[in-house]
């Protein structure tokens, strides 16, 4: 129960994790960034996960403060050595709300 | 015994189920992943279920964790060996909801 001073406190959220090509998306929970790496590394049988950035804009996630922002069910993108965000092919724009 | 740790001990909950094409789709109780999985395969007469998906972006759904994050009513897809699962062809865009 010391959990709850330990930073890492904070309960799994849920994840949405997809691989560059988006032709696969996997639902994951994590509480901690460091977590969710390890747990998509897994789950997607990565070697190397290089990096995960946000899927609507590539917004590299690299902090644990900006991770436990994110709200439940953000979609990520997860790249490997070498791989790049690219917007989606047929996306509307955003601005249509 | 770490059972009411695992999330199994909820109560279960209405899933709504479609097959790869969506003719057909199915409400179903269940309480557990695994539960759900052989609900499937029972209720819709496949031979092996091979996984389940969110119907509204394809996110699998892997782990008893993720699913028990679900809400009510969610729509899944399964699908079996081969199966791919593709967006609805005339879904709107999601941020318009």
């Amino acid at each position: 129960t010391q959990k709850l001073l330990s930073g890492r406190a904070s309960r799994p959220k849920p994840f949405r994790v997809t691989n560059v090509d988006r032709s696969v998306k996997k639902g994951i929970m994590a509480d901690a960034l460091e977590d969710l790496m390890n747990k998509v590394g897994d789950s997607m049988s990565l070697d190397c996960v290089s990096a995960l950035v946000l899927d609507e804009d590539g917004t590299g996630v690299d902090t644990e403060e900006f991770f436990q922002t994110l709200p439940e069910n953000a979609v990520l993108m997860v790249l490997e050595k070498g791989q790049k965000w690219r917007p989606h092919p047929n996306s509307p724009p955003r601005d249509q709300l």
